[in-house]
């Protein structure tokens, strides 16, 4: 008997329960069974084993009924589980039904029951997957509504430049999601097939009844019917890693700037804050940005196991050795990485503190230095782009050297004063004034997610 | 002056003469000035330069009048080469035009002219791997239409198994081969779009025209137009990096299959001969295969690469402090050693050499082992799952004891004789009497790509 | 209360159970509760704490104590399962002896516990794994010592090339594995050290007392002594990754060139047969290379998981920000995958079955071909280089084309004649007297190894 | 002919120049050609080859007198660049002694050549990154010996914690760039050895002479003698990646530390200033931190990289296919990136600025806060562990909610002025006196440096 609910000490923060769940030993194995019964179905259907056959291989396909330890054990040595779990199912069978037995696993090979049952798991994980972008989604379109003309620090290098808005970065970060949660579909379109080849993926065992049997099987399991089976043929498996690594890059991101947002000297944001969240044993006051930490440590573990199912694709002849193998930890660890990294970001972005005060006395840290480019393009077009960002870059330096304002140094500046009023000069250092185009596309990511709905 | 054509001592093997070409230096700055005529030429169309300046900065984005060494140099000390680059255009332009100087890169900043620079390369660089991939595609029809009655052992675990076709086979590289290139034409649609953004996204140096000159610089170009600036959004560069992968992985997959065929003692296929194709400096009667190497070497180089594409997508606010640095000779290493992939390929498939009595002489290497399964499946209504399957476990143990060919075993089986006669079993053991819906199969495969076409 | 040895599905297959144990979530709570009972002894040893409050916090260090379910729940909102853990002890610790809970993690932060109890766990599985390479060690001298007159085909690009010993080809692998052997007790050394530095890694909540408790505290868990913590260095776990990245590579390449020659047209060896190894579902005959199959999906996975330690390298400050958290499940994967393929790579060395009539046949395969170098280096010195060369090559092309054997055609070559007696080009084709000096090789890697020993 | 000092576009950014210039075309070919000339010397001394061979042979193995472009062509042709260039090496010493020809490449195989030549250029690649450590190192020194009582707030999680000092946290990096050297001088010890085997790692060609010419080889070479060829055990190699990625890894943090330091907010630190460094091409007032985005991105590229190499060392039977060819690209790669990074290191740490007025502000941002744990630790032993905990988390929160500093807030808390004077407060929050062991840990790295040196 399967514990349902295993429990990992560090599972809880890198993963969901729900994830968890999916792609425990428990379910792999039941999703396994569940093949062997949708077999037994279509066989049924075709005509090859009868009714009462295959309701009784379809009353053992009950993970409940066998024992992982032994499963594992012997499928050590067999090379798979699917194995000693057929051997141990057409016994099971058996003992009621002794006729029923020989249709047990009828024409499929191992291969067959594995990767069809990681497909029903990854059916599942991708489902909830798409749940969580849209949730994020949810969450980002209210940041980029409420937040068009809140005006922050545009950062690059990590240094300062001209201002942004916290909409149009947080309307950046929607974008993206909005294109994985496209891809996520195409790769569920893709992926969610059948396996059904029998040892060497002809079908042989079936004589001449394999397409039937396997048309048949793809209506009951509601999976894709693929042109011909794909067990050294691996690029749908990988394409969900692929997919999920592009999402989880994203992720990452999303949580690199927050992060840094809420670095103490910048304070911009915070995480959520939740009664013993992100505390820290010796430090009594700190607010950690652990939703952020989980997110960035699946940012970096996700590419490298990218890196192992596209490895793992050359698979030799018509079974692999070794690259099969090496695709069966390593998929559902993507999977519940990223449905932990998705999770927490939903969870990070649905209650992210915002404190605009400190934006807005963050962008006078330069003392106006950001706003160089807005006063060097106002000037260029009656100076030159080579003068007017010379004049810029003297005027930010003198600024930096006399610990003045821009603003000041510009005021007392007689080349500038030919061309700029006082006034002029205030409002080209309004960051109101110099976010461009930021409402425009913001409203523009909002309106294409709009037709999308 | 740059030399057009750099040779490199190693690049002839791993990638192509126009790979190498569309990601040369070269190449690389003119791209980048490509984006600044486009530019220019935007611009004029909006009425915010002159028809005038836009000529005369047009004149000038030619990479024969750029020194690489001068902007190497002094772009190693600015962080990027657009910034030197950007300044000896103006210069150049200043000589003959100088107000049109000020119009020089108008708006942008270096990652516009370097991302679209890059994008610029990539479509002209996706094309070739696509055009390599419909040759791969005409190759391998030409395989499955000529091989669908070829019989080959199967082989599972690099053991013999139950015959395949070699039809087959090729079909199910044809067939990922086509998902492939539906990977890739979705890739060019998603991510064959401008960058155009100005210093932090907003494109604020121009006022509210930013979106007007966008949409004229992505007509220009004949790019597509994104929603807003992806700086730091770089989902789009990752997904050329996930699907060159994920198509190098079949790549390797194919190399793999053919190098273990061409094996000495297996030596069912060669690569094609060609004059000093693929000796040995000490082995005068060497046929290595030398195309499947560099495939299989891309097999191993690539997926890593697509791992540094996914961790580099952690990029900071509003520009990347590293990770954008990470992607410049990581995504065009991909393209080249993906098009030598391709290339290497489709001269292999193309020119096969297919020795199919090889290929029937090996099906007899285990003396009727293989087709145990075909027998066992036989009994298996008489006998029931079990039975069969241990009567057929103890035939070939015998058979390999007593070094007897399968079918004289079973003959002087007196249970089997039971079930089976002689003719029964002579036509169990005959390849094409187990190939299942292997014909059924390639033809689905065949007649997809038609429609297609 | 947690279960002490929880069974996986694929654990028996990809690792050992004494892995398994040692990096089960019951000893990674033990390991962390060693580290607070040692330091708990530190302090009283330094007069810090009483006897009686070590000797209450110690009777509480007892995982059995502590349910994994709360511990990953609070751990999860916490970012870490010490703060809870240590929580949790110090309540037990307050029930006896409410002054003792005061000295529970005096002077630590969570991370001191967490990377000095994975170093605990280290120490097993390193020790683990050094004994496993001594098993492969004592299969490999003894393959050697018998089969240094063993001739089999040597092999590049998977052709057939002069013929080596498989005592050589044995050596190879040795030589390696005695590398990796050093290259363990290096990293022993280097990586089994003490963390403690407290919340930033000055010890500051110790006084001027920190480097006194650290010494006790290093000699009561016989660990090393850091010069200073290495809260966000993290070369030392970064080492353990690539010195176990490096011993997986060769135990891949051993086990590629073993599942080549098991091929069934090679059949020159097989894995050791147990019952209910290597079988297939379908296929009653086959013997699969499944312990070759486990190293080589390790060989795939390690790589990519030592990708992932290197890039968890850049830690921030005095505590990382996701590049920790990347490690806790990333290196105990590593250990537990070179564990088992350790373990799989004794079995199958162990027991290997070597088959020297099949090495014999298949030297004969190319009919002569492989000694081409033989004769061509007989004949360099009259005939000079090139030509020698290109006779070799001519005579070798004809013995294809005409199906003759290489011997017959170069006797009836005059050219050849002139130079070589009958006798001389039947000794050439000798593999015996074509293996130059193999013996005198493998007796140097055995002499090294006994120096050693 | 060959340019012997390329240019590349990006190459002045990521590497240096002395490793381009070591691993450029012309050094590659030079170097094979150094073991070319070495193994005829090595001939002449064991008196199989004349000395006039040998001299006639030597005074062709000039790299000027080949052309790259036709060894590049026909090497692609022929799998590796080797077979041509010793074809072509035979044909021109045949040109001035004909029976010298005879004795070029006399013995080996191509990756005799290919291997020994890369050694040969690693040997300069590491030395030049042994003496860029050095340099790092003696920077680093001085930064440790300056700053030991600079005091800045101690970061974890990206958030302030208690204070440590500036020479604390260069000691961290010192103590790791020296187990860094300390790796690397092991690696040379092990890495730099000879290749040489002949065809299949026997020196069959040289009789029983074999081993004597492999130890003349070794000494005219001056690199190490090993037990036996090592064409398809590539730990060596692999080892030299492992090494440089461990650095590389460390540099990745420091960078790290020092960007985050830089950041406008926090502007602790700046790189060095130099004319054309850092600047952007829109705002004009940026100070970028080019040298960190360099390293940065070496961290993000270089554990792939070694990945790959750890991948690749699955090299089938004598010769490997693919797995070979991966290195030949990748290892020169991994050393460029890991030159390039130490050589920015070094010139970062050099000429880092300083700005310990900032550090101090810095300290005040969360008024007192950070000092919680001091006041905790000073509570504890009269109140209990968690009392005194809980005590500080409700006065930290207080401080945040009232807007005032944590000293005001301890004053007027009735409890703690039970314990704690208010001198004893003000002396709990003086950032020197929380420093714990800070100076004698880092006392302790430098004179763990001086018994090195």
């Amino acid at each position: 008997m399967t514990t349902p609910h295993p429990v990992h000490l560090l599972g809880a923060l890198f993963t969901t329960g729900d994830m968890r769940e999916i792609f425990s030993d428990h379910r792999r194995l039941q999703a396994m069974l569940n093949f062997e019964a949708a077999l037994a179905r279509a066989l049924a259907r075709e005509g090859i084993a009868s009714k009462e056959a295959a309701a009784a291989i379809e009353s053992q396909c009950d993970a409940n009924l066998f024992s992982i330890e032994t499963l594992a054990r012997e499928g050590a040595l067999a090379g798979n589980v699917a194995i000693p779990m057929i051997k141990q199912l057409a016994s099971l069978v058996a003992r009621n039904h002794e006729k029923a037995s020989a249709f047990v696993h009828y024409g499929a090979t191992s291969q067959d029951a594995i990767d069809t049952g990681l497909v029903l798991q990854l059916r599942e994980a991708l489902e909830e997957i798409g749940n969580g972008l849209s949730r994020i989604s949810r969450a980002l379109v209210k940041l980029v509504e409420a937040h068009e003309s809140t005006f922050l620090a545009g950062r690059t290098w990590l240094q300062h430049a001209p201002p942004v808005t916290l909409g149009l970065k947080a309307a950046g970060w929607l974008s993206a999601i909005e294109r994985h949660h496209a891809r996520l579909n195409q790769t569920q379109e893709d992926a969610l097939v059948i396996q059904f080849g029998g040892a060497v993926g002809t079908l042989a065992a079936l004589g001449d009844r394999g397409p039937a049997v396997a048309s048949a099987l793809a209506d009951d399991l509601k999976l894709g019917l693929p042109d011909l089976p794909w067990h050294t043929q691996r690029d749908r498996f990988a394409e969900v890693a692929t997919s999920l690594g592009l999402l989880v890059g994203t992720l990452g991101k999303i949580a690199r700037d927050i992060s840094l947002m809420a670095q103490t000297e910048v304070a911009e944001v915070a995480e959520p804050a939740a009664p013993g969240k992100g505390g820290s044993s010796t430090m009594p006051h700190k607010q950690n940005p652990v939703g952020c930490a989980v997110i960035l440590s699946a940012a970096i573990r996700v590419p490298a196991l990218v890196c192992t199912m596209l490895a793992s694709m050359v698979q030799e002849h018509e079974r692999g050795l070794g690259g099969w193998h090496a695709e069966w930890e390593t998929l559902p660890e993507i999977c519940m990485l990223a449905g932990g990294a998705v999770a927490q970001a939903a969870a990070v972005l649905g209650g992210l503190e915002i404190r605009e005060d400190r934006m807005s006395e963050n962008i006078e840290v330069t003392r106006g230095l950001i706003f160089s480019e807005a006063v060097a393009m106002a000037l260029r077009s009656k100076l030159g782009r080579s003068q007017s960002h010379q004049l810029l870059e003297e005027a930010s330096r003198r600024a930096v050297e006399k610990n003045q304002s821009l603003q000041d140094v510009l005021l007392s500046d007689a080349k500038v004063r030919e061309h700029l009023s006082t006034e002029e000069i205030a409002r080209l250092m309004d960051p109101g004034n110099y976010i461009g185009s930021a409402r425009e596309m913001t409203r523009k990511v909002l309106s294409s997610l709009d037709r999308k709905l």
